[in-house]
């Protein structure tokens, strides 16, 4: 649901009069929350209310060159060398570059397994939850994006340096390709995503990082009749050693994510599930539940289920439900 | 006063067209304050100004419900479990439900003694000032509360998690309940307000909760004349045990407020009195001064005084004066 | 380029119907940063992005005052007795009243050397670049001033309290008297600043504080052709002894800036330089660069080059090249 607030704006500039815009939307929830416990954070039923502004901004050049940004109420303060949450975007008939809280281009071809909305995101924030992320967010998750599209394809490149760039940083950057093809068959809308992305990564900030790899892909479809379907797949592939020559703190393994969402009217069912499968040792999975009923006006009654969303041994599930409410 | 951002907005969802608002208000202070010495905190006569955005969102689903939600700028990153300021409703015929940074309903039933703005507040934040707060805020200050009118009567629930509802949690939570009566007598709009709460408190954060119970009553009157009075009430008992089983960290007090207010043309004059008489002990009162006179435009000049407002023996006063400005 | 977010407010009071108006608008940054090693803070080639919004708030009394506060996203929760980057005015017959993040008299008249923008602001941020602001912001940067204009001239008186008023504060506050006259001289616009600050500065806020004060001249000129330079002066005098009887904790120094700007169609160029000469010791310069191309609609390409921004010997310059994005 897209909200655009009409702002009669004025440039008095070199170049003549033009338009920009700041666009103000809002978001809330209220609700209850839980977590069942025997792991940090876990919580007894409680309320739950959140607050959000978001600022959209967008404008174009006498040129005709697209750019925009889009900041949220508590992404103040951005740092220097870090996405902070925000994004900033200038596209064109060369296609479209994007920098901060961003897509790597594997993320961006690849579809996450998630569909709907919860309060407490229980549906994707589930232990093996497939988000197709790859390598992304290994570092400052500043990402620099190009995407362009001809036809039913996308291409996309993408870069976040290790580091900051800074000297005798010795964990690679994460380059990434992705690329996307659309096509409809007999009524059923298909989305191919193939992405590969280079990097390195590490499972705490305070660990030695280990270099590697991740290709995955997916396949999406609409179908007739209300029906969703996503299938994705990742294989991360890591150096036997870290950058400093010790043991890997990284092992392999291969990530499987499968959505199902089914619309009728203003109800909305999701199911998903993430398949987490090392190249040593157990596999595991997880899966998240959602269901959406949409009261119109920006009001959708949201309940939201995880399987596991705590790290200790046995299944530590989570739901919420509650109003999502967008202004 | 009250500002109306008349913004035309647009929805584009699943069920039509419906409308959604975001309303950015401004209010911003110049002027002087001071406080007298002998507290931490206090200051000798300095410049103050200050400014805030306030975001009130509103909305209507198809089906009749009002939502809406209010955060101000310096209220982002709103915590799991706590109310961070903001504040959440969805009403309709059923009545209304308002979570996050609200009255309890004893707070809701029993009138304020206080009324007008000062830069400092310090007419409404002397030592003893009668808020009529009940027990509301010595959890996370997140509270749930419905409320109900019909003609001239109204009642409140509400509710406030003791500890977040974490396992093992021996503070009582905050339940209260609470009833309003409007009525005119010849002229003079009177209300009287009842309110009942059922909790716990400490005197710090770091302190044994003792349990409780807090009962108050309110009567406010708008004479014709330009004259407003309202006197307020609430009795405190705690248990003499603390949930430890200790000695109780809270004694038993009885609080009065009375409130006078005169306006005439733009001018407003303000006297407030707040009694704290405990069952051991000595009793002592403070008072609070309020000048408020209008300039139109959203302008007003404010001049503020408290009585004591340190908690150091003898009294400290605090006085503020300077503009209030509403955009 | 300013921007004008025009919205249709209400403001129901009791002095009948006024406008007040919050204007939301953006701006954002996009490219590349670097600065040379061999200081704290000094990074290799990164990305870089930013998004800011501001809230400008205008209003006006019935009888014809105007007032208005403008704060950044980034800019919550502003401190008692600090400037937190926030300004409060009111203006009219009698003349501008500015409380906050503003300029003290001298600053007010001195013209800095700068021009243009830069992503990394590296143009107005070397060593010794000529900002023009004597003592402003030694002690909390909350600066009020008072300025006046009549014709050609204006002047002003700006005063910024030292400690906050506090009792046993030996350092003197900040008063400041600042002139400027404006003059066209066959078709070269001039302007004539002069300005006198007394009041105390520490080279770090853990130092004592030592007296002193700056005397300050600037004139600037835009000629015709696109030109425009700008030639200030600023001479710094302190006490032999610092607040508290011992050495002196800051030493006299002479601080000289000049600037040139020129403008053809949608390019724009800067250089400035600043020079810092000690009474005693070595005197130094730095300069910076600054290119704008302006794309129309807000979009500028930016470019700007600091010679030296690090404090450890040698040079230690920093670049960004980039778009600035306003909405």
């Amino acid at each position: 649901m897209k909200k655009i607030l009409l702002a009669t704006t004025m440039l008095a500039g070199t170049a003549g009069i033009a338009a920009a815009e700041v666009a103000v939307t809002g978001y809330a929830e209220i609700g209850i929350i839980r977590s069942e416990a025997g792991f940090a954070g876990s919580t007894n039923a409680q309320f739950h209310q959140d607050v959000e502004v978001t600022f959209t901004m967008s404008g174009e050049t006498d040129g005709g060159l697209s750019f925009g940004a889009a900041i949220d109420l508590d992404e103040t303060n951005v740092a220097a060398g870090d996405d902070s949450g925000t994004t900033v975007f200038v596209s064109g008939a060369f296609g479209k570059l994007t920098m901060g809280d961003t897509d790597g281009a594997l993320d961006w071809a690849v579809a996450d397994a998630g569909a709907l909305t919860s309060m407490g995101d229980d549906h994707t924030t589930h232990l093996f939850y497939f988000a197709g992320n790859g390598l992304d967010g290994s570092h400052d998750n500043q990402v620099v994006r190009y995407e362009y599209s001809f036809g039913d394809f996308g291409v996309a490149l993408s870069y976040e340096q290790a580091g900051n760039n800074a000297t005798g940083t010795l964990a690679d950057d994460n380059v990434a390709i992705g690329a996307t093809y659309s096509m409809d068959m007999g009524g059923t809308a298909l989305k191919f995503g193939l992405g590969y992305q280079a990097g390195s990564d590490a499972p705490t900030a305070a660990a030695v990082y280990t270099n590697g790899d991740a290709i995955g892909a997916s396949v999406s479809a609409e179908l007739a009749g209300g029906f969703a379907v996503s299938l994705g797949y990742i294989k991360y592939d890591f150096d036997a050693t870290n950058v400093a020559g010790g043991a890997a703190t990284m092992a392999d393994f291969a990530h499987t994510g499968l959505g199902v969402t089914y619309t009728t009217g203003a109800l909305s069912l999701h199911a998903n599930v993430g398949h987490f499968n090392p190249d040593v040792g157990a596999s595991d999975s997880t899966y998240g539940l959602a269901v959406n009923y949409d009261l119109g006006g920006g009001a959708v009654v949201m309940a939201g289920y995880g399987s596991d969303v705590g790290a200790a041994a046995g299944d530590q599930s989570q739901y919420s439900i509650g109003l999502g409410l967008s202004f």
